[in-house]
């Protein structure tokens, strides 16, 4: 890699904290990080106040704290913990970068206003995870496991009993039965925290891989009586199951679910809608009082039906269902502090000789950079030149 | 002890289930086992839902379920979680027993309107609990334990960041520094609950005995520089420290509390306004995101200034402090679970050859019984006589 410390990037971020989003792209430790690579930073007014950072905790750091123009105007490359809308799009010079969660996956039309635009986007979702280089930069695990482990706190704090067992003089209270579905590292996660709360912790997932995984953190793991290998898909995450897979998935987990006191489900596939591994039957099996945490609570549906976002529903027969999409935004300083290094390694594995440019090349290059690819401009260039001609 | 075998006493319990009272002082689990000392059960319709026991599950064990006033016509001994307000009083038959937390420590008035209405009235607050046969009635400890656990959860689900510490590929997370304040039971389950979920752990009572009860969970005992010794108070609480005592010891724990995240302040005094652990300089000395929970926030004010029963304030300096007085109360089926047991085993202490009576040579008798004691009986029954000659 080449000597970062004659960098001269400037490194913009905005306030996203809006609506359920409380996380913000940098953090005063990443600023002082940032500046020993040369890399100057700017950032919006009061973008890190609902993480608990002030802008005077920005400013000690050395960042400059500006207004949004301000951002705009001083930087060449921004980050972000989502990623920015058509109205910022429209403002962003020419030629700066973009990194944040773009929705690649499925969103199209918007990599493609992106490149019209002519910024260069990398996409932080398309990571190739496995590399070990990309260790530092992986949001998606950094995020996940801040959620599994706020999903185990949340079904504790909203089940009516103990996590532990307690044995006291008035008689031995049992420990909960807690099931997760979905053993990726939302779910490992969820697992070793409602253990270490002292819950009987189950746990289940479709790819074999994720059983000895289960185990490990000294969880058991479910046992369906069905087998559905290959179900490890792309960058780790779990493959959507086929429709008949679904239904006898369902129906075993359905039936096995009675038996817990609390359930929760982590299985988010990006950009796609989230399998159900509840069904209604399911839900209705279980115990009055039981607590359903869903992860993967979207306006497309979740893993549980009826979960809503940001909503507990109780239904007819006593079951709390917890739509929860925003858990790792929940605990906001420390998702911000893992996020902000992330996108920061992000940043600087794409200054070479104290320039960004792109390397297509590398693996990571190619994987990530979703708009203004180096090959692109030249097709581009070309085209231009073709209408002039 | 007689033998209870023969007993035919009645037990009503009502629905206590208002406001922020989820608890009931009875279970179905206490139903079958009062039904083999002999004992039947009157419960109240829909008393124990918020409890998550349905009419049914009690029906199921043996209760007869029944209006508010068929449980006032069938019982007569009364369990409460609370105790019974004026008009209910006003409609229990003279004779019968009252069985709750009555708050005989500080409201004399309320004691002498259950003797003139000529009820026999047992104020577990009054358990001496240093007896070992009085562990399996001793409500304090139980719901206190309760308090405990949930105030810990509570803390680390409202605190920004982790409670354990976490080392990734993006950095080392460190963990939460939780200070526990008046070391209780509620205290002692406090710190093994933020322990279990792996925050770093000190606490602080004033009582010298404390300390090593602290120290054998694991926590840290924070170090003042002061001496309060014979903090130890009547029935194992904390007593109210002198004036002078309590500015001394406020100012050296709000100097050593800026360095914690987490607060956790358990110093009930019961009857009593609670003592003050942390100052308004001791707040504001916090840093921003630091999380307060004050399980004795009440009318009479907390063991912080500034909290509020059942709310969140947040301060100037962006510190949370949560008002959180009915902790058990919210954790409703384990704290039933214990409640009914400890209630329960107190009935059946004063079941003696298959009927309720009192005997004042036996301590139990003679701390509990407020109201109705066969000596006052007797001397009003004096009065009486010397009324009608």
């Amino acid at each position: 890699m080449a000597d970062q410390s004659q960098a001269t990037v400037a490194y913009g971020v905005f306030n996203e904290t809006s609506d359920h989003e409380k996380r913000v792209a940098l953090t005063p430790d990443i600023v002082t990080r940032l500046k020993k690579s040369g890399v100057t930073c700017l950032i919006e007014k009061g973008a890190g106040e609902a993480a608990l950072y002030s802008d005077d905790d920005y400013a000690k750091a050395g960042a400059k704290v500006v207004d949004r123009d301000g951002v705009i105007a001083g930087a060449q490359a921004f980050g972000f913990v989502g990623r920015p809308d058509d109205a910022l799009i429209a403002k962003l010079p020419k030629g700066s970068w973009v990194i944040g969660m773009l929705g690649s996956f499925t969103d199209k039309d918007y990599v493609e206003s992106l490149n019209q635009h002519g910024l260069v986007a990398v996409a932080i979702e398309k990571l190739p995870r496995q590399l070990s280089s990309a260790q530092s930069m992986d949001e998606m695990t950094s995020q996940n496991s801040v959620m599994g482990y706020k999903a185990a706190l949340v079904a504790a704090n909203e089940y009516g009993a103990f996590f532990p067992m307690m044995t006291t003089a008035a008689g031995t209270i049992r420990p909960a039965k807690v099931l997760v579905l979905g053993a990726g590292i939302a779910g490992l996660q969820a697992i070793a925290t409602a253990r270490r709360l002292g819950a009987v912790v189950t746990a289940y997932d479709v790819r074999p891989a994720s059983k000895n995984e289960v185990l490990s953190l000294g969880a058991k793991f479910l046992d369906l009586g069905l087998d559905f290998s290959k179900g490890q898909g792309e960058g780790g995450y779990a493959r959507a199951l086929t429709p008949e897979e679904q239904a006898q998935q369902q129906a075993a987990v359905d039936q096995k679910a009675a038996g817990f006191d609390v359930i929760i489900t982590t299985a988010k596939v990006p950009g796609r809608k989230p399998p159900v591994l509840l069904t209604k039957a399911g839900v209705d099996g279980l115990k009055r009082g039981a607590v359903i945490v869903d992860c993967a609570a979207s306006d497309l549906g979740g893993n549980v039906p009826g979960s809503v976002p940001e909503q507990t529903i109780v239904t007819d027969n006593g079951v709390k269902i917890i739509g929860a999409p925003t858990l790792s935004s929940e605990v906001s300083t420390t998702a911000s502090n893992l996020l902000a290094r992330n996108v920061a390694d992000v940043l600087t594995h794409f200054i070479r000789d104290g320039k960004l440019s792109v390397d297509l090349s590398e693996e990571l290059d190619d994987k990530m950079v979703v708009a203004g690819r180096p090959a692109q401009a030249a097709a581009d260039a070309q085209a231009d030149a073709a209408k002039k001609a």
